[in-house]
């Protein structure tokens, strides 16, 4: 009988030997090499237990939370973890290694093709002391279906989630210390196109990473009021009130498209979106809400998603609806699923002190929205989505007229009760499954 | 009277003072200053006269033209050009330096938001020795137009067009020798978002470059038969032949949309299209042949404009129809615009021995290429751009069934006139405006 490692009955797993896995661990940035059966195409795969470490002896001064530097998003923790991937050789050896410049050819892929896509999800301390992501394992499926769209090549998710792990565990206790319960990092996960070929073929290689940024409070930053120079002017709501303030897309400009990629977290949904955005800041509001097709179908906001609760006129019961996800327009917002799973558990019976609402995934347009407003129907509306969290929406502009969305103080009534309920278990005051702890390195 | 440096009157061009120029100069990568007349928020244009030259001491060997490392696609020549953008400063001074990696923060938006647009064109060594860009001014202008839908800095486009010609001058003569007539180097502008700040916005710094490639020659590879296990097998065709063979898009892909951003040269178009493309190649055929909406609306071939000429039915003439750019979902082709401007030219009267054609910019859908050609009214087509210059197609495969072009040998009629008469212009066969000459450097 042949050598074990080398009959296939016996290496139907993906895990190299401890040979190759030295070998590998050693070679750093260097590719991994084919598995131990030898078998032609059988690539190494995404493996976070290969990871090298390579610490930063050079530590930067920590900035306190939500201040000028979070504001700046131009401030990363000590590091970052990254694995190469080549058409020939899969999967390199992830590296733990000093955040620093990524050194790019000029002829590169992502920086002509947009091949490109991306996570956003936050490191959370709880007040109970301890690390927590949000349902991490949802981001890093996505992320795999993300990079499916553009042509970057397919992993494990498990393996990014350990990767991601890896990261906070290692800078987590430094950049998150114990005292900044409440606080959190933003971890932003990216895959990019490294190949230098200048076609416009599916790239051959690719650059999967993970890096922490100090991030601002922006859920905090709306409901505090802006400037009043800022605010009021479009409009005759002239006092600063706080809540997002939404001017609706025009229809020269769209974001997505049956057939395109709005469901995808790729880069080209977010440049082609920067020109719409600028203006809406430049007239005094805070986001795009982006409408489609000719009943201006009601997408997102921003880059969040966007519900919106109205009594149903028929019924006269409480709706809470959100844009579905069928046709693919609609990015799978991890907030936007969890606003629903937790809305259908706790508020379809009336419990809470609230009126009980029923949880519909729809179509809904300005029509609809305008319609509610002037009768009276329009309860409240909000943001969700990991940057802005659950941000209560106050205005709504549509060709040359305000919706005044009502607000109890400085939310409405469901958008403070999602979050609430959200924050308990981000920040470990309800112990939930979707809280996932990390364990901290001690050294 | 004040010094004439520092009157508003005698400033008034944005040409910067000799003192300035020489500072900026001497400044290389830095900023460059405001203008001398100090006003506020009198930011630096991009000015090409203060480029700075860094020669490369480690020239390259130069390959064969159209050789293997053409074909990679991977070989640059010894320089490149690039200027940095601020939005504090504006344009710094050009620099022309040793081509080379990019240093880019893993935080840039360029590699999350798909801030990136880009240019493509050639240059070409004329059969009277001297090198020629093809209509250069148009692709600097649509640069400009393409950074302003994502967001990146305006510019002179003649700006650009001094640097191209300056790398031009630089590597041409090297990388292009006289002995070398009709052959070409591609050339590829690119702006990107380097702002390393992690937030959805407008992007604060951005750097423009220009680079120059070894390409291959995809019209030769194309007239030549491809392997046969590549051709016929999709369809009742099977013997080898020449022609793009082209597969209509699914209707869960299509490539761009009204309100979106089909029209500019941004990564946002190219990096979505690689899986449908790679689908395509899968399958036998050469590009994907675009269809927008529930009328199958024919839109582009692969990355080029696309043509076909038709027999009217009622009249009986001849059409040469491609796709008109007022919804702004068509790349406005340079070569596109060439072949329209010849057709009208020199195609609309009986001439050159060829039967008139009248030149229509209008929506043409698979039903009517389907019935002109089940009608012997479908006479041929043709890609047109800048990678494959002029591409006779000789099948279109559209849900189940094939269209077999009409071919005259390698090529319809019409399409080897054009080609013919615009690679005459490029290599100076015949002397004429589109043609811009370009002086060498002798040292």
């Amino acid at each position: 009988m042949a050598p074990a490692a080398l009959t296939p009955e016996s290496s139907g797993t993906s895990t190299p030997t401890t040979t190759t896995a030295s070998k590998l661990t050693e070679a750093g940035i260097k590719h991994a090499s084919h598995n131990s059966n030898g078998q032609t195409g059988d690539l190494a795969p995404l493996d976070a237990s290969l990871m090298t470490t390579t610490l930063n002896k050079n530590l930067k001064t920590v900035p306190e939370f939500d201040g000028p530097e979070a504001k700046a998003q131009k401030t990363m923790t000590d590091h970052m973890v990254s694995a190469l991937w080549t058409i020939e050789h899969g999967w390199a050896a992830p590296e733990l290694k000093p955040y620093g410049p990524l050194s790019i050819m000029p002829s590169a892929s992502v920086l002509h093709y947009a091949t490109e896509c991306f996570e956003g999800l936050k490191l959370y301390r709880g007040y109970d002391g301890r690390l927590r992501l949000f349902r991490v394992s949802r981001n890093c499926a996505r992320m795999c279906r993300s990079a499916s769209r553009i042509a970057l090549p397919d992993f494990d998710p498990q393996e990014l989630e350990k990767m991601i792990v890896a990261l906070c565990a290692r800078d987590g206790p430094r950049w998150l210390p114990k005292d900044r319960a409440g606080c959190f990092l933003y971890i932003r996960p990216t895959m990019i196109a490294t190949d230098s070929a200048l076609g416009v073929q599916r790239p051959r290689e690719a650059l999967l990473y993970v890096i922490l940024a100090c991030f601002p409070d922006m859920s905090k930053s709306l409901a505090s009021p802006a400037p009043p120079a800022m605010r009021g002017e479009a409009n005759g709501h002239s006092k600063a009130s706080p809540g997002l303030r939404l001017i609706a897309s025009s229809e020269d400009t769209i974001r997505a498209w049956p057939g395109g990629f709005g469901y995808a977290k790729v880069g080209a949904n977010y440049g082609p979106s920067l020109v719409a955005q600028g203006e809406a800041k430049a007239k005094g509001f805070d986001q795009v809400l982006w409408l489609f097709g000719g009943d201006d179908y009601v997408t997102e906001a921003g880059a969040s998603n966007f519900f919106v609760v109205l009594r149903e006129q028929s019924s006269g019961k409480l709706q809470l609806i959100t844009a579905p996800l069928e046709e693919r327009m609609i990015l799978e917002g991890v907030t936007r699923a969890s606003v629903l799973e937790l809305a259908r558990e706790r508020l379809t019976k009336t419990q809470e002190g609230v009126e009980s609402v029923e949880v519909v995934e729809k179509r809904f347009n300005m029509g609809d929205l305008i319609a509610a407003y002037e009768e009276g129907r329009f309860v409240e509306a909000f943001a969700a989505g990991t940057a802005f969290f659950v941000a209560p929406v106050s205005v709504i502009h549509f060709r040359g007229r305000d919706i005044a969305v009502p607000m109890d103080g400085d939310s409405g009534v469901y958008a403070r009760l999602i979050k609430q309920w959200l924050s308990n278990i981000m920040y470990g005051k309800q112990q939930h499954e979707w809280g996932v702890v990390v364990e901290e390195e001690t050294e």
